[in-house]
């Protein structure tokens, strides 16, 4: 862990399936939920569909500029299942089967059942790090930077808990949240003030319908326990005084 | 409606409650099943922070390559709400009372009701069309193909409906389904062989997990029906000589 390094990521949400809307993506809160545990920000997601080119250009622009890159979907047995290829030619890999995701898979399943289909998904880039599936045999891997998971959430979240050595992050991102019985149109000014007299925090201002009744959730987040505390006592003394009530939520 | 002619979007996701996962988004979804009922393809799909030089340069990008673009989030009143400034920075116009809206809040809040903290909301850029929400009052706005709508999903969900006449998509995206009791590996073979004769037709399998058995949805899609029903055909051939059952689903 370094203390004071910002650590960023991006997740590539790779799949036809999340922009035609008949699937709703999940696995990015899951991943930035993880990595904001370890002291990694998602600075960006992107959706893109299941083309080579796409993939490739979108992999080596996120790559370069960030300190890690997740990808989720594209490593199955099927003809749209090109993550792993794709990867390959974005760093100029050979594109082969791994001895060790062989071995994993031989004895993963019954004799006669590794078919051709399973043997599609010991296919990676050369000499990529496996990255263990407790749930369903099939691995993820891993290139520099860029960590490669399975499109299905189930899957994907029991891998996290492996990669958590794998990834160096810095502070966890603390988060904090007030919930008021107000709407943001009475509290933006103060707020605004509390915003600028505590530039290094970051806080959101969430309108929500609870029982009936509108709410504001008012989110604040820092590395820094202290600074969430301070801008909480700064927020918590304008509700007192416009006599705004807080709720739990 | 141009019949021939492809027609992409993208959208942009504007928030960091995205980003750190506190929040599902479920708006690209909804707005890439509407765009697809009227023939507009989601080519892909971001998700930034609430910062302004972030955002100015992805509308800018984005609406360069796609015939259109929209974002949600980040028009309300708070600090937070920087979206309809960075769309007037993006396109060099003034960001200034609009005077339509003006009159639209005015006549929806109660006399007294339309403050300071609400009047944020009719700032934007110059000249810009309004988009207007039936939910609550606030109106979205357009600058040529760039749109902007709220981030709450029921109110953005409301102003779909309004906006469909500014669109000019090409033929509806048809879409159909072939659940199968099946694993992917099984017939990853047949379904390459199926897409490698279809190939201007998008087929996707997606595995999936029902009453605890698995399955696998196959999913065709394509502006042409009679295309889908050939391939759906030449699936439902390969999955007679297997004697794979097909599920509802």
């Amino acid at each position: 862990m370094n203390k004071n390094k910002k650590v960023n990521a991006a997740i590539l949400i790779i799949g036809n399936e999340i922009l035609s809307g008949r699937t709703q993506d999940t696995n990015t809160a899951t991943i930035a939920i993880w990595l904001n545990s370890i002291g990694v920000k998602v600075r960006e997601v992107r959706v893109i569909p299941d083309i080579e080119e796409t993939i490739i250009h979108t992999v080596n622009n996120l790559r370069k500029v960030n300190d890690y890159v997740f990808t989720t979907g594209g490593i199955g047995p099927t003809h749209d299942d090109i993550t792993a290829e794709s990867i390959s030619k974005a760093f100029s890999l050979n594109y082969e089967i791994h001895k060790q995701a062989f071995k994993i898979l031989e004895a993963y399943y019954k004799p006669g059942e590794f078919n051709e289909g399973r043997q599609k998904m010991v296919w990676m880039p050369k000499n990529a790090n496996l990255i263990i599936n407790p749930t369903s045999g099939a691995p993820g891997f891993n290139v520099e930077n860029v960590f490669c998971l399975p499109g299905v959430p189930s899957i994907l979240k029991s891998m996290l808990g492996g990669l958590t050595n794998s990834i160096v992050g810095g502070e966890p991102i603390l988060s904090h949240t007030v919930s008021l019985r107000t709407v943001e149109s009475e509290i933006a000014n103060s707020l605004t003030k509390v915003q600028d007299n505590n530039k290094d925090v970051e806080i959101g201002s969430y309108p929500f319908f609870q029982a009936g009744k509108l709410g504001v959730s008012i989110v604040i987040r820092s590395q820094d326990q202290s600074k969430i505390d301070l801008c909480s006592s700064q927020i918590l003394e304008f509700v007192k005084k416009k006599k705004i009530e807080v709720v739990d939520r």
